[in-house]
Parts: structure tokens; sequence; C-alpha cells
């Protein structure tokens, strides 16, 4: 993955988890995400395409998912139900598509989101990208933004 | 999901496993996925954009995501590494290129795959989709195939 691809991510987590959920974030150091190791309990993944392909995934501990829906729904949620994934998968969807609107010249769109939950479920990029996990710390917990992101150049992807 | 587009994905899918894996499927009744039931171990999902969003899953057990990669790559696989995971991401992504170009009409884009592996993983898809699970039966054992896809009606999602 570009490294100039990977701030816009950045930026579009911050703005969505300050304007929606009134959460500051601070970022931890990014690391390479190349072995098999798990996820949080709750992951929202959704897809890119366009001149580039991809996938977003924010993956978050499940009092943390928890949360994050009691924030947005003004109720307050007993465990992981269809709820705590809807409200999961909008911040995953509105994190894509701020981050769409920061790499217009790549004329992205973005899919539908669909949230995995499951105790030490581990989320595995196609090998030939190089996906990046960029971990931040809230007040509402600890979560990872993922992102895989493959530029289609004729013939040629660059990762 | 519009029951026309059902036949698309389930063309695509028989063809896919019959051209890659030599293997000829037998499809299992339909349900109307609603509830927050397990996954089988390993899922291939894989997004779609275009005049309609979603995401195509394709969603196998150990030892069949674990034969799918043999027969692909033709060397035996231990356990689920990062080649058996290529190995069912590639069959999502064939899937979802077959559908595409049954599904002409809507112009959909395929996004990158990726591939979620773990026990008893749950795939939750947004409660506004209302996404198909189609059962199939294989001589290298059941999987599913999940597709939840919306169209994309001006400011009006017909799902």
């Amino acid at each position: 993955m570009r490294v100039e691809w990977i701030n816009p991510f950045v930026t579009a987590t911050c703005d969505v988890f300050r304007k929606t959920l009134a959460c500051e974030l601070t970022r931890c150091p990014m690391t390479r995400r190349d072995s098999f190791c798990p996820s949080h309990e709750v992951s929202g993944l959704i897809g890119l395409t366009g001149q580039a392909q991809g996938m977003v995934v924010v993956s978050l501990g499940r009092q943390t998912a928890i949360r994050v829906a009691e924030i947005m729904l003004e109720t307050p949620q007993e465990t992981i139900n269809a709820d705590v994934a809807d409200a999961v998968g909008e911040i995953a969807n509105m994190i894509a598509g701020s981050a769409k609107s920061r790499l217009a010249e790549y004329e992205l769109s973005v899919g539908l989101p669909t949230v995995i939950c499951g105790k030490n479920h581990v989320i595995a990029f196609p090998s030939k990208s190089t996906p990046v996990l960029i971990p931040f710390e809230s007040n509402i917990g600890p979560f990872c933004l993922e992102v895989s992101l493959v530029e289609q150049a004729a013939g040629n992807p660059r990762c």
C-alpha cells in the first residue's frame, strides 16, 4: 500500500470518531500486517473499488463495539446484537466514505459494510497486497484500522 | 435482495467450482439469512460496487478450504495458512467476477478479497439488506454462498 494513502484513512477515522462519537483518538505506531494475528472481537469490513481496489477494516473489542452503538443509538446495549453490528458497519462506512473524498483522484466507490463477530477471528488479506494496521487508543477503548488498497495501473497493480 | 440476482451468483459458483476445482455442486434449499448464525470456519469476502452495492461471502469448513488450496496449488496443505487464505480469496474473487459479467447492466466493480478464519465467527450483514444464504454440497465438503446486494436507485435503495 502506498504511504501517501495512509493519512487520508487516519484523518477520516479521527474525524468520524470525533463527529459521530465525540471521541478524540490517539494514534499508536503503525505496523505492517504480515502475520496471521487475531483481530479484536468485532470487525466492520467495507470494500473499495475504482482506480484502486481494497478493503477497510475497523476492528474493536466487544465493550468498545457496544459503547459505539450506545453512543450512536443513545440506548444501552447488553450484548453484541444486530444494532451493535449495524453501528460498527456504519462507522466502517463513514470512514471509507470520508477517505474516498480525500482520495478523489482514484474515483473510489464504497461497498456495503459487513460485520464479523467472533473471538480470535483472523483477517487474512491477499498476500500480493501489503495491508497496514493502524492501532488507536480512545476513551471507549483501543481499536485498529486495517487497510489494504491496491492501485489499478494498466495491467500492473502497485501495492 | 432481488430474486433475479440469485441465479447469476449460483451459476457463477457452479462454473468456478467446475472449471477451477473440477468439482460438481449440488445446490441445497436457499434460506433467508436473518439471524446471528455462525458461518463455516473460513470465509472469503469480496465487495461489489456499481449500480448495486454488496458483499459476496464464500464460507467453507476447515478441511474444504484446505482441499480448495490443494487442488488449486497442486501441493498438500497441512493447515490454514496464507496459501489457503489466498486460494479461498481467489475463489471468492472468481465467483464475484463471473457474477459481475452476468449482471452487466449494473456495471459492477469487484473489490479485493479478504479472508476470515475463526471457529464460530458470525457474519452480520446490514439490517437494511436482505442477504441470501445458498448452501451447496460438493465432493470436497459442504459450503455456503452468502450474498447481500442493494440496488442504488436515485435516493431510494431497493434490497
